[in-house]
């Protein structure tokens, strides 16, 4: 088989202009539409914190449930949502962030990991950052600490990696792409 | 070990009175927490579908993605993501369905699946059924058979599944719940 990455990179579709005039979408569906595809991705993951092995994973809303649910099983470890405000029903902590217009806010049971627990954090992509490190806060209040944070793709020219990594969490992608 | 599924309907923790008073939700979150529970609860869904194999797994937003991406993954398939409206990049197909007070639109990529394609729809729990509806009439519009929908929970006095069976789709569920 060809290299991996370059493998699933070819999987991943760019959409022009979507969700606005000059944003380049890249869009993972057809990555996880081919079963081949799909499972090389996950494994990528599996065999990054096989030995590692973090207690938790937790996964961003919505499609950090996609690869953080199949890590957890495949790891045998517990599988945590972080999701945007108003969908989770017990008692949470919660984390606002800005956004270029406006602000997002995400939260997370407050028994949702235990203070010492070692977390992994998944979403699909980074581009500014800010929903990862949100997560990271979320996680850190209740006394857990983040060992990761991975994705599939980042965007390093909207520096959101670049300023994951000064707050301390090390962040690993499969593959990135230039611009945004 | 006790019965799986008593074991599984021991781990969802019912919040009263969210989001609205008069509701007992059923939360799935404690049972995604405990890395046995959640291995026992996927492998359920594994088992199930382990000879009738489908083309592909349909996840439905957002907590149906948790269970149908490992599915996938575990039978070899693709995973296919119906979303809410305005989440996915490329060309769609939409539905619209009516909730107690408004509607909601689902919608999925026109390639998401090809015609005689047999799939699998997963969500986390059966209430009034809209969803589900909307997600196989998505598929079926583009030619696909949904050869069934399951769920981890099923709300049965809602009438959600029984209006499911009627349109044709059988329904599998893992646990029941009384009320609503």
């Amino acid at each position: 088989m060809q290299d991996a990455i370059e493998f699933l990179k070819q999987q991943i579709r760019t959409v022009p202009d979507w969700p606005e005039p000059g944003v380049q979408f890249r869009d993972i569906t057809p990555l996880l539409a081919n079963p081949r595809a799909f499972r090389v991705l996950i494994d990528q993951f599996v065999h990054r914190y096989f030995d590692t092995r973090p207690d938790v994973i937790a996964g961003l809303d919505a499609r950090g449930f996609i690869i953080g649910s199949v890590l957890a099983y495949e790891l045998n470890v517990g599988f945590v949502p972080i999701r945007k405000k108003g969908k989770l029903p017990f008692t949470t902590v919660q984390e606002t962030y800005e956004l270029e217009y406006g602000s997002a806010t995400v939260e997370m049971h407050t028994d949702a990991v235990k203070a010492g627990d070692r977390v992994l954090l998944i979403d699909d992509l980074i581009a500014t950052g800010g929903t990862m490190l949100a997560g990271k806060r979320l996680l850190e209040r209740l006394g857990a600490s983040v060992i990761e944070g991975a994705v599939i793709v980042d965007l390093p020219e909207l520096g959101g990696s670049a300023k994951i990594r000064e707050q301390g969490l090390p962040v690993f992608a499969l593959v990135d792409f230039q611009g945004h």
